[in-house]
């Protein structure tokens, strides 16, 4: 309540260009420390909650998001442009989220349990009761993103299990869409207050500025930290944490071209198919995935003039959407621009729709030879957008060059047919050490939320190849293994207690046992 | 096989000063390039070999190591003047650890394979099928440590862990035991040609200059790097891993003062045993362990006073000591004189031995109020040799106080009665979240080697609190996770095929089992 100058702002709807009601205040210094204080502060009973207090807590913030109705759906539409079926989509993403680190707390075995029991005769020292598990780190910063409103923003990936883990999470929401995260922000209020916790526990800031997010990475409060946006964001943030007095481990996943290698048979086989399978995972969503198939790359076979006609045909007939915001937009046109001027890169065709909206997307198709791509890295940035560069290689061997000359990526791609993807291990063996994900004869857009899911890469794709930040290991990057050595049985946390009262499945003397 | 100057430099020996026999190279920046680029090459084989085949490495050295025999304690004795009687033990548990992980490498659950199958007529969406375990990193640059000249060093856990987890790796041998590191470096080339593998696996470096790990670390084909010395060494590695083109992860162990709690109970039950316990501790390895208690705190009671008589007295009968090297020697007399520049800082007892050495460490007791502590930051900051400062707190509230003021450590340790540890679950509470380890009624020297070990902590102890340097889990520092998508059997890992041909835990479609 201190006297300042209170700045506000308003959300833009991208389809129009107007501004949409509700006023939103930028968030001070000062805000942003008392939200790092009050979590700091919380952070001492929320670590101590029962796996089963925290899964009360994620399926109530479920519950309570599915009760705002519509209202969420309009306003998260008004504001990303994003269709309202697939915002009603994200929000059962959302939930199920939330209710599959519910399901993964009441289980609770994440925590890794080892148990040494005590040798107290073994020769020539004896050996103490040693028991370790995973525990929080504390309270953690995160940053929602503007390309999915719901699943990776307040309420998001980051937020549900950094709550799993124990941590309050203190989110700078995204400033594309402030009235969707206040919507958001207030129901896991309310989650928080129907359990009777401390309100500490979750705090949501708002603004445009730099600055907010800076101060909330430097408090010394925050202990980790989950991004998902741009390189230059990300890094920006990387560099902030590490250069803290304490530095603090980012989660940053920033983005990829998540390359697509079509083979020879399965160009042949099914080449029409693949043309429309890859264009619409090119402009789902207008581009806006992480996952989005920014490159694919072919051998120039017989059947390789055929295929590229058949995308610039698919492309053609595929309308111009809106983007998230006029400034992801404008990034998407001129990064386009910015490929083309390098020379050996041709448009091969663009959407022939016209849409008057105020943040247009066009799906635009380019194409160059895999000598062009290795000689100009440019060629290899991603373009966040419904854009896709097609790559001619001359041979297998340029081929498996462009798959070497490739940086860090969330995924990559090879369709074959089941003959020919033996003969290609050795590019399967050079795309697994550049991603975090391979698929075969599929593509990379649509990202499964499961035990087994990883979403993250190599950097640049992520600033921790070791995390992910979507499937229930999500939960282990926030928390770290401590080790209680010789332990009265009543003060050790219930999961290391003799008896096993959780019935986890723990690593017991070289036995894995529940 | 350029021209240029070879320097070259010999091992000292610090008890007596003299010059030892062996002369060895430093490397230059082409060596540690060269060895860097033989590491990534043999990486794409290396990252293939079955567990079982890693495991038969890990054994293989372990034997080549016994087979050195005296060479190798006698060596490490005139190097680092450490008794032949530790240096046993110390190659026992090198040997022992490189076995253990052997064994976590034929039971083979370590990789956390996670199998979602695919639920093809699933709604709206079928789920693709996932497949995750853990894969090696790439090259991995070690730093050998001063204190532990096999079981931290050439062979040592950093090796051990990083060997197993498929990662090629370049040892930085530390200079002050050049022999002893050209023993087991030479060893580990040998069980790696008995089994006819690539000799790029393994390089080990010599030098004494810091531009030989710089270049180390900021070579691009290293892609981690373990560390354990001095947080000043491993603060420079770790910004210098941040700021590559390509930032990679640096486990670095720097030290920690390892704090011990006296509750008043224990005081009056066993203070005479604790002053002896606790001065055995300091003095143990003359005192250059990472787990050495640097501080004890305990509250002014009616049986401080007769405590701090009896640290007095067992500290000036214990015999000073021969540090590792002269410079360590030094920095320790240097870090006590500093301490005692503290106003309200009194010496209360040192030993009264005398020894004509090149390196001595004279184990020191000084003794300071909380107050005074709180003050002042600097009595907080490590000293590594055997000295320790003793805390005295006018109330139970400055003994939390000065827990509260903690920074990241190994360990922290609490002493007290069956009836009183329960009434300081607060402290234990402060503690955890401060430490990698806490302990009861026990100290911090003697550091296990198994599954539920954690030897890190928060910030400064380490630059990476989820990870650990001792134990199993340690190989989790050096792999990621990779996703499989519809991925034919027969292309798979034999880990995550269908029949499970390697019998190992697997969590499938939520379920863990065999």
């Amino acid at each position: 309540m201190t006297t300042q100058t209170t700045e506000t702002f308003q959300a833009i709807n991208p389809a129009t260009g107007e501004t949409l009601p509700g006023v939103f205040t930028e968030a001070t210094v000062s805000d942003v420390a008392d939200a790092c204080e009050q979590a700091a502060q919380t952070f001492q009973t929320y670590r101590q909650l029962s796996g089963h207090a925290k899964a009360d807590l994620l399926d109530g913030i479920a519950t309570e998001i599915e009760t705002l109705g519509d209202e969420l759906l309009q306003r998260a539409h008004l504001e990303t442009a994003l269709p309202i079926a697939r915002l009603t989509g994200e929000r059962g993403r959302t939930c199920g989220q939330l209710r599959l680190f519910a399901s993964y707390l009441r289980d609770g075995s994440w925590v890794d349990a080892r148990i040494d029991t005590a040798l107290p005769d073994r020769q020539p020292a004896p050996r103490p009761s040693l028991r370790q598990m995973l525990r929080p780190l504390g309270p953690v910063a995160v940053f929602g993103a503007s390309n999915f409103p719901l699943a990776f923003s307040v309420a998001g990936g980051d937020t549900a299990s950094a709550l799993a883990a124990g941590c309050p999470v203190v989110v700078k929401a995204h400033p594309a869409h402030p009235g969707t995260s206040a919507l958001v922000g207030n129901a896991i209020g309310r989650a928080v207050a129907a359990l009777g916790l401390p309100a500490g526990i979750f705090r949501l800031v708002q603004g445009r500025s730099n600055a907010v997010g800076m101060a909330l990475v430097q408090h010394p409060a925050i202990k980790a930290v989950g991004f998902t946006g741009s390189f230059r964001g990300g890094k920006a943030l990387f560099d902030a944490a590490n250069a803290r007095p304490e530095p603090i481990p980012v989660y940053a996943e920033m983005g990829s071209t998540n390359p697509v290698f079509v083979l020879p048979g399965a160009l042949a086989e099914r080449g029409d198919a693949l043309a429309r399978a890859y264009v619409e995972s090119v402009t789902m969503g207008v581009g806006q995935f992480c996952t989005n198939p920014g490159l694919l790359i072919g051998e120039k076979t017989a059947q390789w003039p055929a295929f590229v006609q058949a995308v610039g045909e698919v492309v053609s007939q595929t309308p111009v959407g809106t983007m998230l915001t006029p400034a992801i937009a404008g990034s998407y046109q001129r990064g386009l621009a910015h490929l083309q001027t390098v020379a050996g890169v041709q448009q091969i065709s663009e959407s022939g729709g016209l849409a008057a909206n105020f943040a247009p997307g066009t799906p635009t198709i380019l194409q160059t030879s895999a000598q062009n791509f290795l000689g100009n890295p440019v060629l290899a940035e991603e373009v966040f957008g419904p854009g896709s560069v097609l790559i001619e290689a001359e041979t297998r061997a340029e081929l498996l060059a462009v798959a070497h000359a490739l940086g860090g990526h969330l995924t990559a791609t090879v369709h074959g047919t089941a003959d020919e993807l033996p003969e290609y291990a050795d590019l399967l063996a050079i795309l697994e050490q550049k991603v975090g994900r391979l698929l075969i004869n599929g593509f990379p857009t649509g990202v499964e939320v499961s035990h087994a899911m990883q979403h993250g890469g190599p950097y640049p794709a992520t600033t921790d190849s070791r995390s992910t930040s979507v499937g229930t290991n999500a939960i282990r990057r926030f928390a770290r293994p401590v080790c209680y050595q010789n332990f009265p049985d009543a003060l050790l946390p219930a999961e290391l207690r003799d008896q096993n009262p959780l019935g986890i499945w723990r690593l017991m003397d070289d036995e894995l046992k529940k």
